[in-house]
């Protein structure tokens, strides 16, 4: 068995400080006193702090290494990020290291613990779907490593944040098929704890109300995978009145939902509209192409990077948090009617 | 200005060992006499051979950490090896960090250099398109880092391997178009320096020659990207004697062709016949469905990291590499015709 191995927030709790002032004051840093950075290291010695000294001493001197936690590469839009955030570290001579957490609350804990140990100089971050505790995150920033939220962020924790307006992203879509003529609009949605859901769908109701469309209840479903857009379309094709177009939220839905109402005949667009989100690769191969929101995921990316590159290179600044907002941009395929000539 | 760093390297040029032999004496490993590990300790304290020490010192109580090297994750067959890796890994108490190369050979030496100098207990390797000169990955397994390649291997250093069988699953492909009474077979083909660019192509002719149809250059075409299968698709139907079917070295140029052949009203499967190759994302969301060869990548991942864990757990073992082919299967969908009833 493995014995207990004494961590930063052994010895802030033993000193009765924060941690990062014991993570400080093993750094010489000259906002802490010398009495205290003494008292720390003496317990330091005394508590056999060993690990973690090495690891310090290696961070002292950057390693030049970042990390990047995301939940899933399989998606083009992480992966597109990831593309973003190595153009940007590579200009800045830093190398990147991936890990996935699976979308499972364990995984995240399990590699923020490994980071915490490791010498990197800071991390970007995309919280998975199941991580509602976020305390092993906050444990990095109090050990005065450099973090970054992109995309999926933590409201809880006082730090920079990149994400993508996915509220505007849509309501414009949305808004856009109003335009084309469509007015019975179903959404189909991610589950509401998600910001990605719960803003995606606020956009669509907002545009609806915006052109005096009643929403219905009726036609929002809980629907995020091709699989289940493939059952669900159906079953509210066959609604009384059923929708004339679809907005979904993410591309492999809209591709699901647009292979189940071919099936059944509809002809898109005229029929039945449709918009996904992402602008993945699988937009340009369905028939028709499908229109879908970009992210510009390779821009998140690319900020969030410079971001953290700030926050390294200038930790002295130590300036308020900031988030950005990347901004979403339509892209009309096959999938949606023209406007009409005005 | 960084001043040269000391490596296993140099301390064993110096003195006339090989790196192994140093890496083993640090740890004090029984095949290395006590007289050699008594010059090389000597040596290394003189060369002040520190930091490489610290990362000896973490070596050799194991990090559970491993390192996946590919080009790039964006293609739906790596990040499903990546998943099979993870699956093996994390079952057996090991974290799984991920490195692109980008298909860069630049930036595989520069990861490579990290991780020799890193805490890994093991590499997993699958090697750009562009790199050639292969020492960097020697200098890992001289270092006596446990490394393992999958599908891109190269075959100049002795190493364990996983690869795909591509050259069965090409002559599956192609002998399946002939079952079916496709006789002019298009190859949309990789680059021939890589295997699997060579192997596919080599399955191809294969099968044309088991069924006595000649191979004819003016349908064998370097061709493996999506935009290029859209330029070129037109050009080769448009030869006085055009290709009855296309076999396609990925499903991005197969989709590529299909959408191609499509615009210029050919029907699918009827007058043209595609097989693609990976059996991705994109298989599904085409109209009709893409037939494609499964490479099962997930098993592919999960071979590799059994087979770099028998390494890392056994190095005392030392037995001589082995070479594991994971076979292909082929997924028929909508772009092939049935096989006639015999």
């Amino acid at each position: 068995m493995k014995s207990h191995q004494v961590t930063i927030k052994d010895i802030a709790r033993e000193l009765g400080v924060s941690p990062s002032t014991v993570s400080r004051a093993l750094k010489d840093h000259p906002d802490i006193s010398p009495a205290t950075r003494h008292q720390v290291k003496e317990l330091v010695e005394k508590l056999k702090y060993k690990p973690n000294a090495v690891a310090l001493s290696l961070r002292s001197r950057r390693s030049y290494i970042i990390a990047v936690v995301v939940p899933e590469i399989v998606h083009y839009f992480f992966s597109s990020v990831i593309s973003g955030i190595e153009d940007v570290a590579i200009n800045a001579g830093y190398n990147v290291m991936i890990f996935q957490s699976n979308e499972k609350y364990e995984r995240e804990v399990h590699i923020a613990q490994l980071l915490a140990s490791n010498q990197v100089d800071g991390v970007l971050v995309s919280i998975s779907k199941t991580t509602k505790n976020f305390s092993h995150l906050r444990e990095l920033i109090n050990e005065g490593l450099p973090l970054v939220f992109f995309d999926r962020a933590c409201e809880e924790i006082e730090a920079d944040k990149v994400v993508v307006d996915d509220f505007v992203g849509a309501f414009n879509a949305v808004e856009h098929l109003i335009k084309t003529g469509c007015r019975r609009i179903a959404h189909f949605g991610a589950p509401q704890h998600l910001q990605i859901g719960y803003q995606r769908k606020r956009g669509y109701i907002s545009a609806l109300e915006k052109h005096r469309i009643e929403p219905d209840e009726a036609l929002m479903v809980k629907c995020d995978t091709h699989d289940e857009a493939l059952k669900l379309t159906p079953e509210i094709m066959r609604l009384d009145n059923p929708p004339d177009a679809i907005f979904a939220v993410n591309d492999l839905t809209a591709t699901g939902a647009l292979k189940a109402l071919k099936q059944m005949r509809f002809r898109i667009p005229e029929d039945v509209s449709i918009i996904g989100f992402t602008n993945g690769m699988v937009a340009t191969v369905t028939d028709p192409e499908m229109s879908s929101v970009d992210q510009h995921a390779s821009d998140l990316g690319k900020k969030a990077m410079e971001m953290l590159l700030n926050r390294i290179d200038a930790p002295e600044l130590n300036h308020p948090a900031i988030t950005e907002t990347i901004s979403t941009e339509l892209v009309l395929r096959g999938t949606t009617r023209p406007l009409p000539l005005s």
